[in-house]
């Protein structure tokens, strides 16, 4: 039976291209796979495919009872289908951290490391295998790591993941920077999703003594284009919130050539919550966070109330 | 801060020896660390110790908020200290099915595998360094296979555990076999324990349609020590499971050199799973399964009401 590797929901580059590079790896081992998609691929990650000739994994929102299924870039229940602990996980490969709530029956092959990419643990655990992965593939790996690293700037990047993406790109022959500028610019390219799209895109639900927030963040060398639908977007901020079940939602407009974040700031309440986290006075409706750039080291571990 | 590493509660030779190989490692890495135990090794872990003039791990029941620690052979916090989730978890090695539960505050190294034993893993994970380990670390790797596969009788065993074991024994020019019989002389010394220590040795809570278990397992070469003590174990059952908080407890007393078990039989309640589950009539107060070693494998995933 097909194993079928998939990541997140709102899938971004790490978790379009690592379940091809996985699914890839299996099948050479013997081991029949197939990537799959838990909904549209953002901008970014739909350019990786097209850059690099790779085939849209199929789009599923279900897995089947006892289906065999690899878990990457994540491994949070909330991000994966309903009845993902009714299927047969066969192995999870992730570098957040543990969320607890995923359940095998037996023992499994899981790899999570503190790693900024799971393309990065994907060929580590690959050894010489890595080596002998298509073209296309290879600019995937590399995709995935230019991605999550925001080109090495963010403070979740490790030197391992540089060294890989390095001998990726020597690899491909190709100009990294140039390539990740073409990479954020397609991340850049969101003029046509509509405001509630743009908050939902790349979010993480994350709750501060009982306040619930939708934390979403936009990278992007384009800040203007969010910026200025600022207005349009708070006032969008309440129907989210309220379809979510969530208190409210955070944007942060992370600006990632001058390496800092916008955040909108629609009330007090995060005015209020603002000033504890970031110790920073919001003036007006925005709030510039100047070296803000990761959510995860450096948003989500700061939020306060 | 020193880092603890430490296994399971009621420590078999895996959860004694692994956090000793696995503390020296990362302090061989420059990272501080010293195993622990969650309680008093068994007779087989006690065994080991001697034999190889290792230093018992000092006893801990608690872990102070913050303590930085590493987790290994489970994952299961009911076998953990209960503020285990407010400690600093830095790594998890283990060898289990998920069990959902643990959480981090970050990305943090996990490995889970397939494998028979936790100290199979740690080699993998060493590389190069394994070969640096001391002798009587070596020789503590060696008993967790040995320990762990039932000198490789148990269909738990991978090629892979068993290759790594006849390293180490070559490596350390002792007759495997031979040893592989004083461990096992000593795991069967169970007659200095009463009645209730014995059913609580080597024990892990499951429920079967709601109706709660402590499925106990007692592997020895001398399956008369326990079994002439059965009219006052299967007693003591009914103390040990009202002070547990559980229905009923089983016991399966493992002949590892026959390779079989003998499943005691107090009541139609326990008549009747093993007839649901392993499909044989109890005539008197025990029943033998023949080539059931494993409660992983074996007992665990059959066990039907």
């Amino acid at each position: 039976m097909t194993i079928q590797v998939f990541g997140h929901k709102s899938p971004d580059t790490d978790s379009t291209g690592s379940p091809l590079i996985w699914a890839w790896y299996l099948s050479q081992q013997g081991t029949p796979a197939e990537a799959r998609l838990l909904g549209e691929p953002n901008t970014e990650a739909a350019f990786m495919l097209t850059r690099w000739d790779l085939p849209k994994p199929q789009i599923i929102s279900e897995v089947a009872e006892g289906a065999p299924v690899v878990i990457v870039d994540t491994n949070n229940p909330a991000e994966l289908p309903e009845a993902i602990n009714s299927a047969d996980i066969q192995g999870i490969i992730d570098h957040h951290k543990l969320v607890g709530g995923l359940e095998t029956a037996g023992p499994i092959d899981i790899t999570i490391r503190p790693l900024a990419c799971t393309a990065t643990i994907m060929i580590d655990l690959m050894g010489d295998a890595a080596k002998d992965m298509p073209e296309n593939l290879k600019g995937a790996a590399l995709s995935c790591i230019l991605s999550d690293t925001l080109e090495f700037r963010s403070p979740t990047t490790t030197a391992h993941d540089r060294e890989v993406a390095e001998m990726l790109a020597k690899d491909l022959g190709i100009d990294m920077a140039a390539y990740a500028a073409e990479l954020f610019a397609a991340k850049s390219d969101v003029s046509a999703f509509s405001d509630a799209e743009l908050l939902r895109m790349d979010s993480k639900e994350y709750a501060v003594e009982g306040t619930k927030f939708r934390v979403s963040v936009l990278e992007t060398t384009a800040p203007n284009i969010p910026l200025d639908r600022k207005d349009s977007l708070m006032e969008t901020m309440k129907t989210v919130a309220a379809e979510d079940g969530v208190d409210q939602v955070l944007l942060f407009v992370v600006d990632i050539l001058r390496e800092e974040a916008t955040l909108l700031v629609p009330n007090d309440l995060v005015k209020t919550l603002a000033a504890k986290s970031f110790g920073a006075e919001a003036t007006g409706d925005t709030l510039v966070l100047p070296g803000v750039v990761s959510r995860k080291k450096q948003i989500i571990p700061n939020l306060k109330l």
